[in-house]
């Protein structure tokens, strides 16, 4: 019987566990840590696991994170190099991602803000609404989260154009691809979101010569990482009047503090890291059905390029 | 060369009149009241007209409404009754109300009132969030606009339920229909999208006994007509605790008098009849597809019924 240990520094192992042993009966669970024999570990499933522990599991096979954003996991120097790193993509954290952009997008393209204020006031005042298909929504990043986002935008009629670092093609997306191709990109983004990964090349990305290449008036939505952002330059672009607003569920540092400028900005709305996050129930199927590919011999999904950084 | 009159309540001519030029290069269009010969008026377009004002056009031979909402035209009792009358259903309408009642049931779905008070209140904290696939919303009125909206709402995961008056099939939906199947129908909403025609029918539908019949904590979005909801009945639903919210579109008096208890109340989202409107580009494209139609003696699409009222 395979062994598998859990091992998470947020999700609770009384809910993860049922599931576990329901979506894969032959698999046995150990909770970190009390591992017995770290010789018999053959997987690790876990989500910022403490630095080192990895190292310590002579016969693992593969590691699976129950997160999509492997950033803070590759920075341990002790991760065993010769061992599969599986992200976490399901269905749940797919489809929780595309709800979040859809809604925030929309809310932007429909003026929400204005109407809500207008409530407040009791005013009767109806503002010019141009259509979705007028609008061009940017996705920055077109891997399996943005390419489905970038779809579900299409299917509410937005135009929506997508930057990569290679090449990508989605049906009735404009593609760009490179550095060569990122300002092209940007001119055409009235509603910019950020769904890239965050690896060396990223971090800082949207700064103030980002902002600068974006149309007058944008708007700007991170669901990628805080570190993404440098959080001066945004609030620059904003109080120039150069960006309308901006969304943001990601942050340097989580929770943010109570004394950060963002909370009570006029332009900025802000969630506490709630676009996506994995369900128990829907993550360990994804989870048995990656196992059971590997178990098999065939490829699995979603295999970390470590060289890459996603 | 036919010749239009061109009569609406609300649409400025300015704008109109060089979009139904581009569109229909072949027909002179004339702006009421100074429409010259009555007798060579073959076309009406129209939005709310002076009552009388059709009849007094001997020659007329279709009456083309500006609007999907034929509801107060119908209550002119010296409207031609053999004039075929069409209703207007053009791209700019259908995906307008898309766009609406997709950002409403998201940013109920998302609990994005919750999240602002929070972000108001400096205060990060997580709530738990179902996906999509575990809601399900019921859309109250099948027809070119309820079946449009049902379809997207599937494509953003929701499970949709739709009921209308007779039966209509809608690829993904569970569809009831009839006075039979309308509390089945209604015990399935989490969220009630109505967009149901006005008639003698569906005035007042919005009531207490329909809001009993819905599941505890449900939300109810109308974006149909002001006359189908009973005012009192929902305030008195929501202040019950039963219904969790409500988001309001139209009203039984537009623009909503200041004084009306709408407009304050903690648990509704109000909105100045924005969700769809006709946009004179979009529209006089669909137009003049349906003046070809009728001109080469081909049925129309949307033509009223008027016994049924829609």
């Amino acid at each position: 019987m395979p062994v598998a240990v859990f091992a998470s520094a947020t999700d609770d192992p009384a809910q993860w566990l049922p599931a576990l042993r329901k979506a894969m009966p032959a698999l046995e669970v150990r909770v970190w840590p009390e591992i017995g024999d770290p010789a018999e570990i053959d997987y690790a499933i876990v989500w910022k696991p403490p630095a080192g522990m990895l190292a310590g599991l002579p016969n693992l096979k593969v590691i699976y994170s129950l997160g999509a954003g492997i950033d803070a996991m590759l920075l341990d120097p002790t991760l065993p190099a010769g061992v599969p790193l599986v992200r976490m993509v399901d269905l749940s954290l797919t489809e929780g991602m595309i709800e979040y952009v859809a809604e925030q997008v929309l809310a932007i393209h429909r003026q929400a803000r204005t109407y809500r204020e207008h409530q407040a006031a009791r005013r009767w005042q109806q503002h010019d609404q141009p259509l979705a298909r007028d609008v061009t929504v940017g996705i920055l990043g077109l891997g399996t989260l943005g390419g489905a986002v970038a779809r579900a935008l299409k299917g509410l009629n937005f135009g929506v154009a997508g930057w990569s670092r290679s090449p990508k093609a989605v049906e009735g997306v404009e593609g760009f691809a490179g550095a060569a191709q990122l300002d092209a990109f940007l001119a055409r983004s009235q509603i910019l979101v950020c769904l890239l990964p965050l690896t060396a090349e990223t971090e800082d990305i949207l700064d103030a010569r980002l902002f600068a290449a974006l149309p007058q008036g944008a708007w700007v939505v991170n669901a990628g990482r805080g570190p993404q952002l440098v959080d001066a330059d945004l609030i620059a672009a904003l109080d120039s009047g150069h960006l309308a607003g901006a969304v943001l569920d990601v942050f340097r540092t989580e929770p943010l503090p109570a004394d950060h400028p963002f909370w009570a900005h006029p332009k900025i709305v802000l969630t506490p890291h709630i676009a996506a996050s994995n369900n128990a129930h829907y993550a360990t199927l994804r989870l048995a059905e990656q196992v059971a590919r590997f178990e098999r011999g065939e490829p699995m999904d979603d295999v970390v390029d470590r060289s890459r950084g996603y």
